[in-house]
C-alpha cells in the first residue's frame, strides 16, 4: 500500500459560497484522520472560511501533497493546470452531475475519501498540451490545456481555413467552423461533440477534429504527441484560439498556433474499483439504447 | 547514409503472370546494381521465371535483406506478415491505383529504386496485432494481422452482439453488423469505411469501430496496444472472425477473440520525400472538395 | 368520433405458442365488446386455438375491419404487407421491448384497446415500396417492403459497387458493403444503423444510405418517392437483395433492382395521445445523454 | 416549346464593379435577341451602368419576366427572396466556382443563354421557409429563407439548449453549438457541414440538424414542411438566429423561432441537360474517391 498523505489542500469552485458546509466537513474529516489542511486562497475568500491556512494556487503543489477538489470538471481543469508542474495528486468530488474527472459523488465522499487517504486508490496520469500563438516570428501567447485547443471563426463569419503541419510535413488544409486539437482527456469533451473518437488516457496522441467541416471527405486524425502540431490561419474573420478556458481573440492571417506535449502530467486519484470505461458508459450513455 | 543492401527478394501478387516482364526488368536492374536477386517461390511458379534462385516465403527474411513487392496493398499485407519476424525491409511497387503501403508507382520504379538501394530512403515501422480465438479454454486459432480483426454476423443474420474487455475492465457491449479492431495501418482500410478515425502509424494504439451499430450513442474508441483486448461473442448467427485475409467462420456463443500487439513490426522503405499525409490526401481525397 | 369496428382478426407472431393465453384474453375481450373475432390461420395453427373462425392471411383484409397484432415489429412487418391492399387498420401489441410500430405494451393492452375499438384513436398511414429485380430484360422477382430494400455483398466478398439512377438521371456509383433504400418507416431501422437520418412518416421520400461506404465523401440522400429508383449491380460477389424479410441471393453483374412507391399504404391505429417523437426518444434514446 | 421572354433584368453581386463588362455583354446579347433589358438598381449603381432602365429589387418581379443573375450562390439567395412572390424565373451565371444554384459558367454563358431565352430550358422550383421570432407573445422579426434558419450560441458561450416542437408534438431538447432547420436547397449548404443528409429539391420537408451536438445519440430528422416548427430558447448566452443572411442577435430565454413553408417558390431555369445529381457530384465530390 502506498504511503499516506500529510497535508491536503481544499479547493472549491469559483462561486463556492453554497458549498462552504461541505468543504468544512471535508476539512474536519481530513484533520481527524491526522492530516494538515489548507484552503486554496480563492476558495477561502469565496466561502469566507478563516479557520485554515490559506495557500495561493501556484504554491499548492509545494505546500501540500494532496488536493481535494470540490466542483465540476471545469473547476478541476483550472486547478489541475496550476499544480501539474509539482505533481500534486488530485481527487475530484462532484456535487451535481457525474464529471469525467471529478468522479466521487458528493453524497459518498466520506466512504470514498477514507480509504484513499490511507493509501488505497487508483492513480492515473493525464497528459497536457502546451499551446502558443506566434505572430511575425514572436510568441504572443502561451498556455497549458488539459482538454484542448480550439481555433474557431467568429460568430457571424463564414468559416475559417487553417493549414495543419506536423514537423516538416504538411497535413491538410481544413475549412470549417473551427478545428480542435484535443488531448485524450479532451477527447470526451468538445471534440466528441464535433464527431471525434474517444482516446483512452494512455494514448500518446492528440486528435484533430474539424467542427462542421466544409469538406465532405474530412475525417478525424489521431497524431502522435511527440511532435509539434502547427495550425496556421489561412483565412477567416474574427478567428480566435481557445486554450481550455483562456481565449485569445482577433487572430490574423499568418498567425500560427503551436501545440506540444507538456513535460508535466496531471495526477488523478480515484477510489479503488474506479473504471474509465464505466464513466464513459454512465456519463455519455455510450453504447446504450438499441435501434 | 545507411549501408546498402546485398540480396533482394522479388515478390509479385498471387496471379502474377501479366507482370512477369516487369518483375524481370526489376530483377535485372537490381543485379546490375550489384545485388543478388531471388524470387519468392509462389511468384516464380506463377510467372514461370526460372533464371533466379527461389526462396520459400518463410525463408525470405533469412536469405535476403530487402523485399521488393510488386502488386497492391493486399499482396503486401500477405508477405509483410511472413517476413516481419525477421525484420526484412519492404519496398512496395503498385501497378494500378496508388496503395497506402505500396507507394512506388510502376511507371517510376527505376527512379525510385535507384537511390533507395543505395541507402537513401525513409524507413517506417508498422505495428501488427496477434489475434487468437478461444473456445472452452482452448486456443483454436491464432494469426497475425497488419490491418485488423473483424468480427461480423453472417450475411442473413440480424446482428452480432459482442462484449469488449480490456485487461480487467469491461468496456462495452456492442450490437452491430460487426466490430473491427484495427491497427494504425488498418485505420485507413475497412475501419475507415465503418466510420473510424485515422491513426498515424506512430500511435501505440488500436481503434475499435462498430459496423452499422444498432446503438445511436456509439463512438469509436482508441485503446492503448499495451494490453489485451478480448471480444466475446454474446449473440449472433454465423458469426465469423477475419484476420486480414484469414477467415474463421462459425463462431459460437462464448467464443472469445483475443488481440495483443505482436512483438514484431513491419519495416517499410519509402523514397526520400515520401509523406504519410500526402498519401492520405491523394488516395482518400481527404479534405478535398468544399461544400 | 369515427365509426367503431365489427370484426377483428387476431394475429400472433410465428412461434406464438407462449402467447396463447394472451391472444385468448384479447379475443374474449373483443367478443365482450360486441365484435366478431377470427384468428389468422398460421396464428391459430401455431397456438392450437380452435374456438374461433380461421382466416387466411390474404383474406384478412376482406373478412375483417381491424387487425390486432401481438408480437414485435417483425410480426407487424409481415402482416402489414399482406393486408395493405385492402386497407385493413392494424393495432400492434408488443410483449417485450417497445416497438416502433407495435406500440401498445402487453401489460396495458386492455386500457389501450377499449377506447380504440370504440373509435377513439390516432390513425397514421405508412407508405410502402414495391421492389423488383430485373435480369436481361425480365422481371425475376417482385415484392413489397414496409421498411427497406438492402443490396449487399456476400459475407466474405470485398465490397459491392452499385449504380443508382432515378428516372433519366444518373445519381452516383456507390462502393460499400451495401446500399439501403428505406421508407420513412425503415429510416428508423437498418438505415439508421448505417448512418441515415430519420424521416418522419409523412415525408414523401426514401433515403438512400450506403453501408460502410468505401468513399469518404458519401452522404445519405433523400429522394422523392414519385419516381423509380434503379440500383444496378456493377461489381461484387455473392450480391443479394433483401426486401424486408425476403432475400434474393446470387445477383449477377447487370442485374437491376427497381424501387417504386406502392399504391397501397399501411394503416396503423395508435392510442389517443400517441406521439411519433416520444417513440423515437424512448426507443432510440434519441437526444438523451449529454457530453 | 414554352413561350419566350420579353423583358430581362440583369442582377449582379453587391460589389459588382469588376463584372461591368460581362454584365454589359449579356445585356447587349439579350437586346440583340429582341428582349427589353433593365438593370437591378443596386447593380446599376455599383457598376455605374447608365444605358439601361433601372428597377428596384422589389419591382423586378412586376416589371420583368426573366432575371439573369451574375455572381455566386449568395447573390442568388438575396435576389431570389425578393422576387419569389412574383414568380420571376431566374438564371444564375457564376464567375468563380460552380454554385449549386448559379450553374451556368461565366465562360459559357452565351451558349447556355441562347437556347434558354428561346424557351429551351429545364425549370425547377425551390421551396422557401418563412421564419419569425416571437417574444412575450409578440412577433419581433420575420423573414424568408431559401437556405435555412440557424439558431446558435455566442462565440464564447458554452452551448445553446433549444426545445423543438411541431404542431402539438414535442420533438426533442437539443444541446449543441446550434441547430439548423434547412430547406432542400439549404441541405447542401451549412446543414451538410453539420452532418445532415441531402434532400432532393422535390422533397416536401425540412431537415433539422444540430451543430456539434452535446448528445451522442443525436441524429438528423426530416420533418414534413406542412406544419410549423417551433424552436424555443431554453438556455444559452448570446444566442442568435440567422435567416439566410439576416442575423438577429441577443435572443433571450423563452424566445421562440417559428418556421413555416412560404406560399411562394423560387423558379430556377437551367440549360437543357442540367442535372441536380451531376452538380452534387461535381461540387461536393460526392461519392468520389475510394478507401
Amino acid at each position: 500500500m502506498p504511503s499516506r498523505f500529510r497535508h491536503a489542500a481544499i479547493v472549491g469552485k469559483y462561486q463556492a459560497r453554497g458549498i462552504r458546509p461541505l468543504l468544512e466537513e471535508i476539512a474536519q474529516f481530513l484533520v481527524a484522520q491526522g492530516l494538515d489542511v489548507s484552503f486554496e486562497r480563492d476558495t477561502a475568500q469565496a466561502t469566507g472560511v478563516t479557520d485554515y491556512d490559506v495557500v495561493a494556487p501556484g504554491a499548492l503543489g509545494v505546500a501540500c501533497d494532496l488536493g481535494v477538489v470540490v466542483g465540476g470538471d471545469g473547476t478541476m481543469l483550472g486547478i489541475a493546470r496550476e499544480v501539474a508542474r509539482h505533481g500534486l495528486p488530485l481527487v475530484g468530488i462532484n456535487q451535481g452531475r457525474l464529471g469525467f474527472i471529478t468522479d466521487v459523488p458528493a453524497n459518498h465522499w466520506r466512504e470514498a475519501l477514507g480509504p484513499m487517504i490511507a493509501g488505497d486508490y487508483e492513480e492515473e496520469h493525464r497528459s497536457m498540451l502546451e499551446g502558443s500563438v506566434w505572430r511575425d516570428g514572436e510568441r504572443i501567447f502561451s498556455g497549458l490545456s488539459l482538454n484542448d485547443v480550439v481555433v474557431s471563426r467568429g460568430a457571424t463569419a463564414g468559416m475559417v481555413e487553417v493549414r495543419i503541419d506536423v514537423g516538416d510535413d504538411f497535413v491538410a488544409n481544413m475549412r470549417a467552423d473551427g478545428v480542435i486539437v484535443a488531448t485524450p482527456t479532451g477527447s470526451t469533451a468538445y471534440a466528441l461533440s464535433a464527431g471525434g473518437p474517444i482516446l483512452h488516457p494512455a494514448i500518446g496522441g492528440w486528435v484533430v477534429v474539424p467542427i462542421a467541416s466544409h469538406t465532405l471527405s474530412n475525417r478525424p486524425i489521431v497524431l502522435p504527441d511527440a511532435g509539434e502540431v502547427r495550425i496556421g490561419i489561412v483565412q477567416g474573420k474574427d478567428v480566435s484560439a481557445n486554450f481550455d478556458m483562456h481565449n485569445l481573440a482577433s487572430l490574423l492571417h499568418g498567425d500560427q498556433i503551436r501545440v506540444r506535449r507538456s513535460a508535466h502530467k496531471v495526477r488523478f486519484l480515484h477510489p479503488r474499483g474506479w473504471s474509465y470505461y464505466a464513466t464513459l458508459r454512465r456519463k455519455l450513455r455510450w453504447y446504450e439504447g438499441v435501434v
